[in-house]
């Protein structure tokens, strides 16, 4: 039996590693014979898979791979199904996603920034997060009652403005006429008639009502002020002006109620709402939100609203009725799909409000939807129908129709343009919440009702509200902040933390706490930030050198493993329908931790790692759109070495245009030969007021080589008008001082007119006698008025006036002999 | 029946729509029996789901998307099975990746270039596109024989050459020792005995056979040349060195022989290895290949390797013989795994040589995988097996193990540093296609050894080899191009272009034409983005005013189309095995059909169509590292306004030094009261010396003022100095006339000497008689020498020459005058 193992083994081992020796041989026959058995085996094995033709052998079975944990997918809460569910795109990456837009009459406010920027956060987590090929499209609703009556209003109250600039009797009288028209009509002393634009008064609970009475106050004294300005005869421009500021909102109801039906120039409409588009897509800007793929201008889209709401007449759910068109909501709801074309489609039946069809009676809600110039009911078959195109009055702006000049309904412009953008069938809605019934129900009717489908829209997806301090922001309640206020006290980047710690479907109320809260998070990020970027220049330069010791020991492997769970669990929450509450929580745990790391081994971390983390929370971060990204404005290759010199041109140039001027003008004065002082105003000029401007000072020094400091502009321009300042209170004072020196001087040379010799001849004495009588050859007295020599003392005294006196006289006589000379 | 329906209907309407006037009902009562029976149903089912709380009524059933074709999924081709396979990572998005790093010895080349841009692509495509938290280690040998080697005869011939600085007889006959034992042991005029570092005689055909020839012919001819020297008595140290400079192949191998047992200091080894890691990782950058995760270097890893290898001698895998530890690759081969742990993993058996098991027998790939310091089957049991542990010879770093003195092998250094960061099972090891056997096949028997596992790595990918036109890279062949080479000729850009456009895993031809390729594509794309980006900027101004024409009409909806079509072709292609020439074959599609609509309607393009377009080509490249991403290496916020205001400090602040030194000098000089040409000098110093050094050309004009112009500095140095040259020319030429100038009068003066009165009175005739005999008051003769009067033309004449003399002693007497004035 061994003999006949040995021969096999022999024989196999020669063809198998075809060898010189007979190492192998010798080694097996030394071998016990109890594994010689099992080695038979895989002897066998090996000559079928490995000897003779080697391209005969043949790889082992791979297995294949098992995750230890079931992997997540993206979910979604749907306000279609009121659920989170699986988010499925009907072609691959692709994702078509309709957002309504802003209807642009006035400047955006917080809320507004809440709604677009979470929309973004969405766009962003989906496009660079889950890597969808998103295409996005935004609408701007630029035809709207609220953008009619303000632009009329607008331009009436400018005209009346510019007409008005005395305070007059009938002025004063105008605006009273005005403001008992809108008392009556407002506040409903009693209700106005036929003209239809105004709504029913509002109940004494209503914010409305509270506007209004403000607004009437307001009014009541603006129009007492007027009326005592021209009691005491003021009929200024300003006073008249401030009437009229005073009393706008009851002057403009009043002139539009008067004169609106007088506009006709569409222009005035297109106008106000390219303002505010522009002022709009300003505050996008600021607030670092990706530009959509495609906007769409209602204004730009009248033809194909009309042959959509032929097709939805035509498809039996509309119906005309004086000049308008309305949806037949009773008609379409639960009837049966008409779309041949599609046969999963064709049991389905249409529903009317998917979205909530518990406010499909909601008559506040509808009436709402309808817009303030709206005839209510007029000519609506149902309360719950609502109108696809609506018959132009005048003084709004039309387009034809077949049913006459009119204008879009608010509903069908979405329903119009997202099908002609994007067609029958939508992976993604979006918008406010407030809007979801009936704005997004009416619009998925109409869309149905277009194109005979079941389901024009996957997933509706809808913002959550943002209060102000618990509150609903008003203008009433005065508690309406506007994007570019909020930018005052809070940066963009904080704005969008904070809504990143809110999940993006959930009531957010907006106060001080949350915003500390947002900037508490950037500073942490910051400081980490901060010393991560440290600590790389700091170990960097030691990359290359090595103890023989690695940096990859269990506190490493702590740090990673912290990290790599963090990873997962922030794409967990991705998964989990965006919540990005968690993953900022579970970014700053990471941080934190990180933090934890460097802390404690400072001298011999592993600076591969904690980069890593950083790249990670960065790139996080950039997804979010929190770090500005440069991906959506930066297109291609980037900036060359050629355009980066281009760019480093314009940098330079105005200050190489100061050094070439200072230059010009030395070599000019150098030719001129000018005095060598004029070289040393130029260089202080230069230093002075040129280079100031750049926030550049020169900051001469004793060895005559000046220091060069960059410095904050307003800074070195305030510092240099104090310096100015103070030279110039030095002056006035060295000015005073010279003038009361020659005053001084003046008084002395009037003294020293009279010669000494002079002096004492007409003085008299308290008798009005001469005082003295004889005279020494100098006119010094020697004897008083009554012939009485002097005492020694007395004529020591006048002698001493006398040398005082020829001293002024001296001076006297030489200014004289100076102004002579210089006279000739 | 009618009076029923009726009845019926107008109860419904009532509750449902809660109808102050009853037009519901009586339009109803109009309408036809016929359709009032499906009404019925309708309106009985929204009593149900509508009517009484608000609260009861439910949203209509939600259809789960249906995607209109199969969803792709990402398939790496897999060395493992030699096929396309899913990528299933197992832990969620964490994909654990190790990547065979270089052997620090020598530049990097070419072939590198590939494979490590190649690597980085899929990487980046794994992590930017695919989106999977990828954690990428990768390692350093700097502990191997190459190594050792080099860093030993590097020393030994710097030693020799500084310690020989004369060319003398006794040098000469070192090299022609060194010759004779380079013939006798490279090209086998007899092989080398005990010594063991020289490999066998390769045959003629072997590119090693030429190398050899060739530094033998080389290094004949050098030693002939310095016997001529020496015969010249040249022994100066140029000759010294250039005989050594061409004869280095067979001097270093020569000293190694020698004296490489003598090499003792293990800094030697550790700063070739520091030298070339950190050009490695120069070309890296250059490249734009990120920095991976964690960076391990053998060096770092001894203590861990000698733990690693006892588990496997304990695992009963490697046995020790003679201070060396080998593989036992027989005992591996076919046994059953023993670990316990992983109960699915008890039934299966191990493999040796999984990648390649039809080279398990191949004895040059394992005679070369064991490194050229290796001691040839001493000691193994088995020619497959191989060591994991190396005794370390004199001249050889060591390290301490119960073994003894000794060196890791090459495959345990990637089995021990992969296993400690990334453990047990790896998602993804990388490396070049001629590693796979025997290299990655050790090591994954090694790795499987310790762990007792089935599948250490689940994905192993291969990189392609390259080529150099047609022929395998070798520095016998002098076709070896070096990274720095290469980047000399074409750009990191196009480099990874050309390997984008062929398959990661599939042989490369690098040549001209293949380069020409990517190149073309380059220009290509960057037309179109300067295209697209000039567009922007042209349409951007006038995108808030509306003519009331929307731009999205057909052909933007089919441009619309081809995008979302290229980009799920794109994806598609992605999930191939990352198959990048389909993707940039799509990509460029693409841009010709954008381009196409660029074209055909410059005045009417949606430019946002056109821009979401290149963007995504932009994010595309940047994804592919075409286009360098700032993600990798910014950290946090980004550059503040405070930091921007920094850098363009700078780039200001050498040019405001000039500006201050010259206003510096201005001061300096006005205080002095300098000349005022010194002005003017400094004013063109500052214009041809300084500013030039910026490329800043100030061209001075007529009106004294300088136009700035941004020039390419060494043209305006270049400028300069032909100026210079133009100058000095004319200098020359100048100073040659006025030499030639004062020549000429020196002649005259000389002529100028002998009065006129004087000039001929000694005048000889031809007989050497006086030619006059009388002369005039002024000396001009009258007479010939024999007493003749002369005649009257003659006399004109003579007289003409008096005067021409005259002139010339006046000059004469003159410059003796200014001579004297001078003097004095």
């Amino acid at each position: 039996m061994k003999t006949i193992f040995n021969n096999f083994l022999s024989h196999i081992s020669k063809r198998l590693f075809n060898l010189n020796n007979n190492y192998y041989y010798k080694r097996y026959k030394n071998n016990q014979l109890l594994s010689l058995a099992s080695r038979l085996n895989q002897a066998g094995r090996k000559i079928i898979k490995m000897s003779g033709n080697n391209n005969n052998k043949e790889q082992p079975e791979w297995q294949v791979p098992v995750p230890t944990e079931p992997v997540p997918v993206l979910k979604i809460y749907n306000s279609l199904t009121r659920s989170k569910v699986e988010f499925i795109p009907r072609k691959g990456k692709l994702v078509t996603w309709y957002n309504c837009g802003p209807t642009v009459y006035d400047a955006a406010h917080i809320g507004h920034a809440r709604l677009y920027v979470t929309i973004d956060i969405i766009r962003r987590i989906l496009s660079d997060y889950f890597k969808y090929d998103v295409f996005f499209v935004m609408n701007i609703t630029d035809i709207d009652d609220k953008i009619i009556l303000r632009a009329r209003q607008n331009y009436l109250y400018n005209n009346f403005k510019s007409s008005n600039e005395k305070l007059t009797k009938e002025l004063v009288e105008t605006v009273r006429t005005a403001l008992n028209d809108f008392a009556k009509t407002k506040l409903g002393v009693y209700k106005s008639g036929s003209q239809g634009n105004d709504k029913a008064a509002p109940s004494k609970d209503d914010p409305l009502y509270l506007m209004y009475v403000q607004a009437l106050r307001k009014s009541v004294d603006a129009v007492a002020n007027a009326e005592m300005a021209l009691e005491d005869s003021d009929t200024s421009k300003e006073s008249a002006h401030e009437l009229l500021e005073n009393t706008y909102e009851i002057i403009i109801s009043w002139l539009d109620k008067e004169k609106g039906a007088s506009i006709t120039d569409p222009k005035i409409f297109r106008d106000l709402a390219a303002h505010w588009e522009k002022d709009f897509m300003e505050d996008m800007r600021t607030l670092n939100v990706y530009p959509s793929d495609i906007l769409t201008r209602v204004s730009e889209y009248v033809p194909e609203i009309v042959k959509y709401i032929k097709k939805i007449i035509d498809n039996g759910y509309a119906y005309e009725s004086d000049g308008s068109v309305y949806f037949d909501t009773f008609e379409f709801d639960g009837s049966k799909s008409k779309n041949i074309n599609n046969k999963n489609n064709s049991h389905y039946r249409h529903n009317y409000a998917k979205l909530e069809p518990w406010s499909a009676d909601n008559e506040k809600l509808i009436e709402e939807g309808e817009g303030s110039l709206g005839s209510k009911l007029q000519g609506k078959k149902s309360k719950s129908d609502f109108a696809l195109w609506k018959k132009s009055k005048p003084g709004e702006p039309f387009w034809e129709s077949p049913w006459g000049r009119g204008r879009p309904g608010w509903h069908i412009e979405c329903s119009v343009m997202a099908s002609e953008v994007l067609g029958e069938n939508l992976d993604i809605h979006s918008g406010g919440i407030d809007l979801a019934f009936p704005h997004h129900d009416n619009e998925l009717a109409q869309s149905e009702a277009y194109h005979e489908c079941n389901q024009w829209v996957n997933y509706f997806i809808h913002a959550g509200h943002l209060n102000l301090e618990g509150q609903k922001m008003s203008k009433s309640l005065k508690n309406f902040i506007t994007i570019k206020q909020a930018l005052e006290k809070y940066t963009s980047r904080q704005l969008r933390f904070c809504f990143l710690l809110h999940q993006w479907d959930s009531k957010l109320d907006f106060k001080d706490s949350s915003l500390a809260e947002a900037k508490n998070i950037e500073t942490i990020l910051n400081n980490f930030f901060v010393n991560v970027k440290a600590l790389i220049n700091e170990h960097r330069h030691s990359a290359y050198v090595s103890d023989g010791t690695h940096q990859y020991l269990n506190p490493e492997k702590e740090l990673l493993n912290v990290f790599q769970g963090k990873q997962q669990n922030v794409h967990a929450a991705l998964c989990d329908s965006f919540n990005t509450p968690t993953v900022i929580s579970e970014i700053m745990e990471l941080v934190y931790k990180t933090n934890i790391y460097i802390a404690s081994g400072r001298s011999k971390i592993n600076i591969n790692i904690i980069e890593k983390i950083a790249n990670y929370v960065t790139k996080m971060l950039r997804i979010f759109g929190v770090i500005e990204s440069s991906e959506s404005q930066e297109i291609g290759f980037g900036v060359s070495e050629k355009q980066k010199s281009v760019n480093k041109e314009e940098i330079v140039l105005p200050y190489l245009r100061v050094l070439s001027n200072y230059r010009d003008n030395i070599r000019e004065y150098s030719r001129q030969k000018k005095d060598y002082s004029e070289f040393l105003k130029l260089s202080d000029n230069l230093r002075d007021v040129e280079l100031i401007e750049f926030g550049v000072s020169l900051d001469d020094q004793e060895d005559g080589k000046a220091l060069i400091k960059f410095v904050n502009r307003e800074e070195l321009i305030k510092a240099r008008e104090e310096k100015l300042k103070v030279q110039a209170e030095k002056l006035a004072k060295k000015e005073a001082m010279a003038k009361a020196k020659e005053e001084e001087r003046m008084k002395r040379l009037e003294q020293g007119k009279l010669a000494p010799e002079e002096m004492f001849k007409n003085v008299k004495g308290e008798d009005e006698e001469n005082a003295y009588s004889i005279f020494d050859e100098q006119g010094i007295p020697t004897h008083d008025g009554k012939g009485v020599e002097l005492a020694k003392n007395r004529v020591k005294k006048l002698k001493k006036e006398w040398e005082t006196q020829k001293k002024l006289h001296t001076e006297y006589l030489t200014s004289l002999e100076e102004q002579n000379n210089n006279d000739v």
